[in-house]
């Protein structure tokens, strides 16, 4: 037998869209003999639709064009289909798969385990079943399951999150082939969890195992595709691209057979993570309807990451870098950012800020020059993001904003100055990882496409004279341990401090932290690359009591 | 018997202030010789406290609190108390109500029913349980429950949303008091809806109810208090206030014979919206620091309420509002906008936006003169809004956003510019009901504090010459009753055609409310008066197919 898996990136919430690119690989799978078509999670809605699944019309939409242009496929020219879906009962919503098979529905696998935590939300929408049976595929009882579903073993899982564990039941009703329809997003780490999770399900049930995952990015999430086959040793017989939509096909012998060859684990490293981004990136423009994207180039490391980014994900000319140099900025901000956009092969403008800035102060100084105070510091970040902001309603621009997870964290930035913009890029990478990235992207491109000087001379926000970023904050490689800390590991103050960090350090960083929460809430979305993001997946009061 | 019922305003996690607040009115009920004292759900956290419950560290605090301070209490001078609170077993977390007495939790009641919908994310954080028990209050077997434990009876609502109702077994027990401990926010027509079921589980189980309703605003939440007491024939024997803390004194003789008094059902009117606006204001400002407030005064009815509001919340003196006219500003905005305030007794200045306009336009136009387009009639909001953070920055004022719900929902406003601030008032209210407020101000004035012209002139956003807001969008009656439709029911487009709206009026209004949920994802915390407000309860993609 011969299944076909599409890995595809669904637009969320187009149906019309996605059921059109769900045919298209079906009749591609059909062409190239599949027995059988497989898609992901909640393939025609896109995940996660969020509160879409409130409008009752939708969810009756779904499954109108499920009836009228899927099962009839099924029936002629007649290959089965299944397919990831919602399925109502009643007054109940489930997260489904559905096995489409002669023009019918033949059976209905739902989800078991939803995900409450981080960024999901979907005990808000579906409810949970769990008398779940197998289900013949061909000739083989095979355990049906929606993403979550697989992620409880009890003797995997140090601390599993569920009471029980779906698996189990499937397995004990002889199932020797674990298929699982997924929606799961990539944050670093992923790939390794799910290669030694995966192969140890295997073993312990002695089964093969088909895992495919949607791809594709959706506002902060960004999904890795990376769908892997493995026979029932555990072997992995094949990966799929992690940026790219794919049909895989999958003859059902090969997972009862030892490998011919066996891949190796994947490294999930700086590159998974310069690739995912320019996912992240291009989705959200196209998932939005954007062609072209701004953003400021002030010389330092951010926007140049950002820039390089954009420009390897949109096309260089796509890609507008804006310089806004004021009284403050150092002679190297700008010839750093013109050898940038000029490597880089992006357009680029200067719109020099002093005169709204020398406008803006006698203004709001009585006549009198600038005080250099905290509020010209935001009132220059806030004059760039109106310039920003300007070209984006003007020339059809999506801004993109630069800051990196470090400076948010600590409410190092201006609310509707440089954190203004329709996408947050580096909003889930420290900055310790921005210089990372920076180096890396040099060495993809075999050249200091990111001058040298961009990477090596010390932040600065250049805002007043001679300012640099340390002269508030710790040196950034202390400052990302102690939010790694605070932020991922959701630590105390008494427990980091423990852990050998400077005790006042660690109180001001979390006071920084805890007392910027206000800024966060009005933050574009940002790219979510770390299993604690900021945005949809951390919900933090920001009226309370800071203790 | 004597039990004290403490309706206080708690800040979202702040321990020790929250305890010190439990301890002074724990004293006070003692002076008044309280059997019992009870408090809200989670009394010493906070309701809602969100992601902090995800730091062990704060929930451990939490206890350590309870043992070290309130405990002891209960043994010298020895008055039980009864508290909302967590409670750890294991790896899960139940949010429960502990029954403290002789220096020992008697016992423990845990929340069944977890609220996941809207605002809610209870399932994220607790772990349900299902094993009630009575327990006896003095001589009397009570049902004591958490909040939406008592909102799933079966008798009572058409569509109940959990599968069990936790009451049935209590009362199957022989509990012949209710005692609910709540944190419930206020949206319109909850105090009806309150004053309806709670009589009718009086009656259906022939119970007395003691129904203990946390106070005061959390971010986008106000909490109304209106705690209330019935008798067994589900007779109102009190009401306590919606804005004010309060400590009620019930006598159990009481709760089981005849009303000598029954308390009329509450109107939740106008006024109510009014004083919990103020409240919801109060205390954001309270919680997050501030004392003062700074506003943008258009002369427009928006901006003229939310300074009414304020200054009644805050003191007159505590208010600053800007008029920020421009070339395009009619004669009457400036003075409407003076006679307000000069009728509030708030603060006021003039700083008129045409320097920093023209400087802007001249350097975006290559010196050509003004183009009055979109970006143009942005970049005049957000030179207003950059001089309102401005005086944020340097003076200490809290930015409060003056735009309606109406504007928000169809994207009528700009980011950064108008929809800047830590505090959008009006982010629930729809435009007519902004009039009907604004009447309603004048009315408790005794006088047209709001100018009369700012309540009849055609609505207009001013930023270019002889504009009108029904240019570009339906009359306000019909636009908000179509947002109604859209947004609280979820209905579809067809749906509302179909109730005799115009269909081009109603596809291009849903049109432009899905294609500004960009702008809402940045938007200022918005104090909720809805059971469909935007903000934490509503989460919709950003980037998706619009169908």
């Amino acid at each position: 037998m011969r299944i076909a898996l599409a890995q595809l990136n669904p637009t969320i919430g187009a149906l019309e869209k996605n059921l059109e690119k769900v045919k298209k690989y079906y009749y591609l799978a059909l062409e190239n003999s599949a027995d059988l078509v497989v898609f992901t999670e909640l393939a025609l809605i896109g995940y996660p639709p969020r509160d879409l699944l409130n409008y009752k019309s939708f969810i009756e939409q779904e499954r109108a064009l499920i009836i009228s242009e899927l099962m009839p496929l099924t029936d002629q020219p007649g290959t089965p289909i299944l397919i990831g879906a919602t399925h109502r009962q009643g007054d109940r919503l489930f997260n489904a798969a559905l096995l489409l098979e002669k023009g019918e529905i033949k059976s209905i696998h739902l989800k078991t385990l939803l995900p409450f935590f981080d960024v999901f939300d979907e005990t808000r929408y579906f409810s949970r079943f769990t008398d779940r049976k197998i289900e013949m595929i061909d000739s083989l009882p095979a355990a049906i399951t929606v993403c979550e579903d697989i992620w409880n073993d009890l003797d995997y899982f140090p601390a599993p999150i569920y009471d029980l564990d779906p698996l189990e039941g499937l397995f004990d009703q002889g199932a020797r082939l674990l298929i699982n329809l997924s929606a799961s997003p990539y944050h670093m780490g992923k790939h390794a969890l799910r290669e030694d999770m995966l192969p140890f399900l295997a073993k312990k049930y002695n089964t093969a195992i088909i895992y495919l995952n949607q791809l594709g990015a959706n506002d902060e999430l960004i999904f890795d595709g990376s769908s892997l086959v493995y026979n029932d040793r555990g072997e992995l017989l094949y990966r799929a691209s992690d940026v790219e939509e794919e049909l895989i096909f999958v003859e059902t012998d090969s997972l009862f057979r030892p490998a011919e060859i066996i891949l190796p684990p994947d490294k999930d490293d700086i590159e998974t993570l310069n690739r995912l981004l320019q996912l992240g990136i291009r989705d959200y423009m196209i998932k939005t309807g954007f062609k072209k994207a701004v953003l400021g180039l002030s010389g330092g490391i951010d926007s140049a990451v950002v820039a390089a980014l954009a420009a390897e994900a949109l096309g260089s000319e796509n890609i507008l870098g804006v310089m806004m140099p004021s009284p403050y900025s150092s002679d190297h901000s700008i010839t750093d950012a013109v050898e940038l956009a000029e490597n880089l092969r992006i357009n680029h403008r200067t719109i020099r800020i002093d005169q709204p800035l020398s406008t803006f102060t006698e203004l709001l100084n009585d006549g009198k020059g600038p005080r250099q105070d905290i509020a010209e510091e935001n009132l220059q970040a806030r004059i760039r993001g109106n310039i920003l902001m300007h070209i984006s309603n003007r020339e059809g621009y999506l801004t993109l904003a630069t800051g990196n997870k470090s400076e948010l964290a600590v409410g190092y930035c201006t609310l509707y100055g440089d954190m203004a913009g329709g996408l947050a890029v580096l909003a889930d990478v420290r900055k310790m990882m921005v210089y990372e990235l920076a180096e890396h992207i040099n060495t993809v491109h075999g050249q200091k496409v990111i001058p040298q000087r961009i990477i090596t001379k010390a932040p600065s926000a250049e805002l007043r004279p001679n300012q640099k970023d340390e002269d508030s904050l710790p040196p950034y490689n202390i400052l990302d341990s102690i939010l790694e800390l605070y932020l991922e590991k959701n630590l105390s103050a008494a427990q980091i401090i423990a852990k050998g960090h400077d005790e006042k350090t660690v109180q001001k960083v979390i006071h920084m932290v805890d007392s910027s929460e206000f800024k966060r809430r009005q933050a574009a979305p940002g790219l979510r690359i770390s299993p604690n993001a900021f945005g949809s997946g951390r919900r933090m009061p920001v009226a309370r009591g800071y203790e």
